[in-house]
């Protein structure tokens, strides 16, 4: 289910030569609950569009399911403000779920002391060290170029993220965009299952800055190389160090910086250390 | 309390005249929770300086009090990754705040279902119609200009946001930066309550795009103005609309544009409307 995830606005545009009342396309963006056993996971404020990958995306990246085979079904229900997302799991999912779910539940709603809730949201992250194959440079320089092309809202509106899957000798397999960059990931893992694409065997390019959660996420879909336009945060570089994933940030046009496990991207020269 | 918010890393900077390992200046990004009475309400990925102002103005802009007055304590304890922040309220925010955890938790863990998960995202919004100063075009080129100047952490990152108070006259009177941009706002908010200053007076001026929640956040307390270089989604819009809110956007040097209630800036000419 997709509804259009464009919107058109009047707004006053102050210019140089004047000032006019005119249209500009903008994204929208509503609450989207992820619902599991009739029961709210998570709200998210998303572009309403390929809502189905989303949920299948956020359970595999999220660790709620190991594979799209474990859940019955996703049924996307329209409310008067944003959808509720059904997801309803297979048996042997649905208990693990529930067992995690009364775990973190304490006796007041959701009474984790801090200790535990940091515990939770730095869940362990799984290796990426597993794979092995190369990638150029040129390869980096032309995933986001070609990412950009594929960047249909974004060149209406200027305003939301994308990710994509990068495969060598393939190029851009899938894309996704939303206004969250968690959400574009998603939406993009959803996709790759769907299709019974192998994230392993490719890069993720995301146009954003890179926060650890963005390293967790593709950590958890196997993805050992993730290239980002903009910047990465420490925690995010020394979650890739650690999970054995090569991240490569801040590529603009040929030059990019590689920030962790180099030893994925051919490269003519050694490196001088200065 | 505050720690260095910055890191220093070595990467492999690709460059067109070679390659090379050298270092970079990045930003930390730690769980930070926030607990009330000895219980996790959130736990936010930030960076960890100013987290006494983040406390402060997450409850504010939260809803948690009304205002600074209604908190006893603020406690930061640093953990062996990131951050508790023990709030202690006043007796009647206290009584106020359990009976609201009371009513979104179920018998199950946080058990609302979908429409009720989203009802609580899409919180009423007070509205700022009452304060009618006016702004001119220069003012907005200006803010955006003077908060630039004090970015302090993204000058030597490149990856963080920053919100600023600019007031007519005076310029911007705080600034605080986070990896997240909810963050830098909330942090903002707590600094302004803290010297007294009343944002209904200011702009709020912020690096990033305009998400539904900065507008939620900026309208808690009662900002008229919300100026932002980069664009906003359709749900900001309507919202800023809604609350009588002046946001502008977008903001290119003399260039921007006007989404909602223009009647707050003072123009030499009419709009064509075209």
């Amino acid at each position: 289910m997709t509804s259009n995830p464009l919107s058109k606005v009047l707004r006053t545009a102050q210019r140089e030569k004047g000032v006019r009342v005119s249209a500009r396309i903008v994204p929208k963006e509503v609450p989207v609950a992820l619902s599991y056993g009739g029961t709210t996971h998570a709200v998210m404020m998303a572009t309403p569009d390929d809502l189905e990958d989303f949920a299948l995306g956020f359970s595999l990246t999220e660790g709620i399911v190991s594979s799209a085979s474990e859940i019955e079904s996703i049924n996307v229900q329209a409310l008067r403000v944003g959808y509720d997302v059904q997801i309803s799991l297979k048996d042997a999912a649905n208990k693990r779920f529930e067992a995690r779910r009364r775990r973190l539940a304490g006796p007041v709603g959701c009474g984790l002391c801090g200790i535990e809730s940091i515990e939770e949201a730095m869940r362990q992250v799984p290796s990426v060290a597993g794979t092995s194959w190369l990638i150029k440079p040129g390869e980096i320089t032309q995933s986001v170029e070609l990412l950009s092309l594929q960047q249909t809202l974004h060149k209406q509106t200027g305003a939301v993220h994308a990710a994509g899957l990068y495969i060598p000798g393939k190029g851009i397999v899938a894309v996704r965009e939303d206004v969250g960059r968690h959400n574009a990931l998603d939406k993009l893992v959803g996709a790759l299952a769907r299709q019974g694409v192998n994230a392993a065997e490719g890069a993720m390019v995301i146009t954003s800055r890179v926060s650890v959660e963005m390293v967790q996420k593709a950590a958890a879909i196997g993805s050992p190389v993730l290239i980002a336009v903009s910047a990465p945060t420490a925690l995010a570089i020394s979650t890739a160090e650690q999970c054995g994933m090569t991240m490569i940030a801040l590529v603009r046009g040929q030059e990019f910086d590689i920030f962790t496990h180099p030893e994925r991207v051919r490269s003519g020269a050694a490196p001088n250390v200065a």
